[in-house]
């Protein structure tokens, strides 16, 4: 098969980089460009050590980009909807990393971004979770790769909210998450000696996700986000507390869980009975594209605690949309994203 | 001022290895004896390197104990109330730093651990948190120490519920731990290649220290915790989420804990309102006996996001109980709890 | 091409564990069988939960192990040894991750490990280090895997014993280790509250790697170590120290690098003069194959530091194995291999 | 006894905050003022959240510095030196904790740092190491702080070349450091995600620190420094390997220990026989001024292996640099030294 040819947009990034190193291993895909501004003329290798060995790029200005059957863009929030035809026109499949145009409602945008540019782009990108939407997915040319947060939390309660078990009411969200969420560039709060060993609140409240996760579960749930930042690289656990209709069972979850995720070739239902690893661990999905999802009922209250862990940049950014992007071309979904984690 | 004697049984462990650290330094208080069935006959610097340079101390077995001023107990749960004469009898002021004689209620202590085999004594030992109970504590000659996320949600929510500021309804509280709180017993969960860079559910729902809070906290409320293990060896970051009732703002919050903690030596409310160490964290209250407390309000959805940093073996096991002490004996209430933590 | 199938004793183990992992995703190779006697009746998902998902396989015991193609023998040093026969029979290729057939000369064995049950077969075994022994290695049915501080030490300083580069004299090597290091057996030094953080001399002298070292060298060196456990969980970094010959410079070290490693698939010469990855750093190969080697001269002195950067698990362990396998098996030789690491 | 007053002048780093936190519980010193130009107004605990109800002290532009008895200068290297006499105008008593003044061969310090713009002035501060200069620090009015890395070889190689019981011949060390030793400034390098979890050689030659080791051990050794960055943020494990004369013994070095630090408050020797801490381990220092030293000899090659932890900000910088101001006030040497550190 003839490879497609792809460029990235801002591959210095923790993002796009991802993007690259798992692209560098797919069969179909040939990266031709990644673009930075601040590393221009130097090899990948510079920003990305780990891509010793399996590549001779080296980022150019976005200036010099050239067309491509697929652009990947990685830049920070709010630049590609103010160049948005500068980068249309390069490529006809165009996926898009930021929070530009995950949202449909220029409401909920305007809410947690502010004014949006080009509120009459929203609602034209799918947004790019296989699990929700792999049928649209299939023919979308473009598409907004969802926030690593929001994935995490949508991951976990689509399956309830879908099959109706939980009580009306507000469900508590809690993300622990990682320092790579926050990006390449140096920053007080990011110097390790501040960063090592704390756990630092991130965002008790008015997290930006929230609008992201509200308007794709299904019946626009009330959903609370805590960020909290602990000083992993990468992963997220996400928690949810909510309480289950009276009378459900854990039986019940277990069943809305596998009509959601049947067949899905990265979720992992995770649910031993014992044993130390008994629970979704972020650690053992790190590099992979597995959300593994657990939960636990409390009997006696119907409290139900469900768990998800990801990597935040692998399935919470660049695996689903490289998993969406294989749905798109008709290829198989798994492609590039084989890496199976490590233990210990 | 003659110095008073104190023992500590099961001093090789976590708790018990604190509470001695801190009593060498204390100007009033002498160790004469410190027992480890295990490390019998070794230096207490074999266990506790930190302590090189301080002690001359060795371990002795428990049944070597000779009557001293002052009983510390760092044993197994259960151990003393199975054996509670044999200890009682040694001195005249004890202190436990076990689940043995936390609770009141014995149908919140069966429902938790069990049946207990000495009812009777439940309620003869005055809960060792000065901030409830400073005025018993300084009659009390049986006092029982905390658990240590009790101690967080306790702190973190008590001036809340005295107050009377939040709606009735669940409190939802997420505590991140650390490896210490699990012992000093090595374990297949402990090994530090399982356990470095994890984040391991550990409780999402049936948490033992919720007995703890629900019976000291004002009007017996609905609390859930769910618990998760970091890698951290020390500290507990402590989050709840309660509503504020209606009407009410970030006024009455501060209002509360103003006056539930206006003079207390050792709660510090953190609000700054920029800043990398705008939240509490547990890392920077490491080693010391402060509990730092801060909030969030979500203006739009009254959502009140409370958090507490502790270090769980000092403000949440040793540190209070040795406070508690300090307390009953008419000593100023900071003697061996002054370190202040470090920065980075 | 018809799988051929392979067998793997002590899969509960890391080292095990690890080439469980990378058959899993090759090509040619099935797992039958797979033993721990102490998980046996597991599925392998319960010890290494990375592999949820990709595997079906249950532990065994050893017992019930049947003939196969390959077996993989990671048994605690010492049991092949004195169980010879037992497992010889059973496959035709035989790979041992353990120490008892990697070396040579019975008395180097008696020095660091003591009597040796079966002497006459040392000598029996391939060393199974690919970029030394290629040669020999496609032709070997029974071949040793290399210790993994050895096979660091080893491959910074081959090229330049061989190329004749070093004064003679002692070369001092320090190893910064890993805690996987030490195994699966959970133990009071691999405690988590104990181990995490340190920084803890593991071997100041007389490190059993020492023999492999010295016996692989050309000329047989004075090599010293010292291994310093830090507390991540795998990698390994050398560093090692030596001068120069008088009138040499930096031009010649790298002729030696490149003619002993030109073509290598898995070494890669790290030389950048800046920027903050300009130096090896295990960090980067992380869950990979290669070894990332870097060297500086000091001018004034002669003085030059070699630093090598592997997994202990893989290119130190289960990747050099599995790499001398693809060899004998006159496959490709980076099959199974080809995670590039992760970034950050 | 009245309070001697103090001030220091960089306080927002971490080794100024450091000497600020030391000196908050000193009995006799007060401090008046402490400066940063960039954080002028802010209170210190916006920069240092340890000190939460510990001062209400405010950073004050350099300018706005009175005299006191006593100045500290925690500036960057070379400020000093620029304008030294604005600040020596200001206190009787200076401590430099910068490098400006550390050596006394200006030829050394042209090496290492360049011209010195007042190199008259070298050799009138006495270098602040109380366990190698005790005497002259004690009728000392200048004072300049020795280098973290510096204090740390110094102190293991002292007593071994002061005894005599070394070969001649190159002694190798190996520098095993941290992140806060690079400074509060963020950068690429320092960044979080890029930082944690590597293991990166920071100074494989060249180390500037080389100068200072050199010219204070007796006999000025040839003495080769490798500095790798760990990812704690504090501490130094320092190992140094040499060889012992032919004919002496572990006792020869016991006594030669014995000899140079037989009185020493923070040195301790450590060599315990067994045991999970048998060898000094930066992490039971942390926060505190000890010096934890212990050694091994490998007795066929009579290779002897040094080993010496340190907190890099306490014992390698504000910690030593009180101790000698204490000596030079004539008080005892371990006030505000006091902390034990915490184990675990």
């Amino acid at each position: 098969m003839d490879r497609k040819t792809l460029a990235i947009v801002g591959a210095s990034g923790y993002a796009g980089g991802e993007f690259l190193r798992l692209v560098l291993s797919h069969p179909y895909l040939e990266v031709k460009q990644v673009t930075s501004r601040r590393f221009a003329g130097e090899p990948v290798t510079f920003v990305h050590p780990n891509l010793r060995g399996r590549t001779n790029l080296k980022f150019i200005p976005p200036e010099r980009l050239e067309p491509a059957d697929i652009l990947v863009l990685a830049l920070p929030h709010g630049v590609l909807a103010r160049e948005f035809e500068r980068y249309a026109q390069l490529a006809p499949i165009l996926i898009d990393l930021s929070a530009d145009f995950r949202l449909k409602d220029p409401g909920l945008y305007q809410k947690y971004y502010g004014e949006h540019p080009r509120p009459e782009l929203l609602g034209r990108f799918v947004y790019a979770l296989p699990e929700l939407y792999r049928d649209r997915l299939r023919e979308a040319d473009w598409m907004a790769g969802a926030g690593c947060n929001a994935t995490a939390t949508i991951l976990g309660l689509y399956p309830l909210l879908k099959g109706g078990v939980l009580k009306p009411g507000p469900v508590f969200v809690t993300l622990l998450i990682s320092t790579s969420a926050a990006g390449a560039e140096p920053s007080p709060a990011s110097h390790h000696p501040e960063r090592a060993g704390s756990l630092r609140v991130y965002k008790p409240t008015g997290h930006r996700h929230t609008a992201e996760v509200v308007e794709n579960l299904p019946g626009r749930p009330e959903v609370h986000l805590t960020a909290i930042a602990t000083d992993r690289v990468r992963g997220i656990l996400m928690t949810a507390q909510a309480f289950l209709l009276d009378g459900w069972s854990e039986r019940d979850v277990w069943q809305a869980y596998r009509e959601a995720y049947g067949g899905e070739p990265f979720i992992r239902i995770v649910k031993q009975k014992k044993g130390v690893h008994r629970y979704p661990d972020p650690r053992f999905v790190q590099g992979t594209n597995y959300a593994d999802i657990g939960f636990e009922l409390e009997e006696d209250t119907g409290r139900l605690v469900v768990m998800v862990a990801i990597d935040n940049l692998v399935k919470g950014t660049a695996g689903h949309a490289l998993q969406a992007l294989n749905l798109r071309m008709g290829w198989p979904e798994t492609l590039g994203l084989e890496f199976s984690g490590l233990h210990p």
